[in-house]
């Protein structure tokens, strides 16, 4: 499978690849496995998201940003490894900012997880961790750390 | 090691297995690595320690709670690998929601860790991130995610 | 590389290795990753940078924070495994403990990641997660989870 194909069949586009802001590497291999750095809800520069959900954001909108962090995590993937590379991905966890009494996490955590079955499908199958933090940088109210396993050479 | 055999020794019992909410794995193995998805304090159906350590649940509630993961997570990995298919357990990463002084975190994150070394011995060595998050889904007080390594074959 | 003898080159020293405080291990090995449990900055037995960033703790002293929980990291993989067994570090976690409005955690988590850039060079590069979390024990403000692949024999 084509990553970039099976993307444009499905009618959705990849956003730039952001750089990394420090001395860390936005995807890190070692061995057969690659890391992947928290991506955030940002579409090429434009930071999206941005709040709390149960407040200024709806369910909806986690959703949307959820799914917004995994295309960025596909970007990263394609941009740094090469998709054709990958044998699937391993573990996601996603990271919320809700209003304190706001509960649907799963069902914005599954915004990340839908994209990735739809998309990568039996590659994109995967595990979760989701919990809600106090505060994420720049205000956003999703991110999400993934890592994937490598096809032996 | 049977580990059903060795959880009757002990006088544990595993819960039922939880089936996933959304288009996620309960385990997801890649390579020879088996990532289970976050467990929380349920006992068949019934949702257990739900509110907050320090507030409504005491440090013993903590400790319990944990060890209710612990389990969860064992069911997960007989259920669906097969623990004669395990090399051990990696790591555990263990949220906690507190009232916000209430400081006892490490005691109550050694309900999984005693519950681990006496079930499965070598095998159940591991090591552990603990940090107190803002929210959990469902009220949870205590969330548990694992890796394990699996025997090559 | 001798990690004692880049450290001594660079003028830093490495903490006293801590022990756990429970029934698990600071590292723990399994296949060819070495999981680090979470540290803390701690400069021997002596607890510093407790508190909140943005409150008490000012961003210089969070970028400090991160990098003592770093040199911890490094004693506990050379204390436990020896340097000479790594083949590079995978990824870290930090977590932080913000006042509510504080926004600069990137560049606190610099003070790691350019600690590892700076001692292990490629063996130091990483991909990283970053969150900001209610509560750490004992009131640090500050915690790294990382792990490490060994090379193979």
């Amino acid at each position: 499978m084509n990553l970039l194909d099976r993307l444009a069949q499905l009618n959705f586009q990849l956003p730039d690849v952001s750089r990394p802001g420090g001395s860390y590497q936005s995807v890190n291999v070692r061995g057969n496995i690659a890391y992947v750095t928290t991506q955030f809800p940002v579409w090429n520069e434009e930071f999206r998201f941005q709040g709390k959900l149960g407040d200024n954001l709806t369910t909806e909108d986690g959703y949307k940003a959820a799914a917004l962090c995994a295309l960025n995590v596909l970007a990263q993937i394609e941009g740094n490894v090469g998709f054709k590379h990958v044998e699937g991905l391993n573990h996601i966890d996603i990271y919320y900012v809700g209003d304190g009494t706001w509960d649907e996490a799963p069902k914005v955590a599954n915004g990340a997880s839908d994209l990735f079955a739809k998309v990568l499908v039996d590659k994109g199958k995967h595990s979760r961790a989701i919990f809600g933090v106090a505060h994420l940088p720049s205000n956003f109210s999703i991110g999400l750390t993934a890592s994937f396993t490598l096809l032996s050479e």
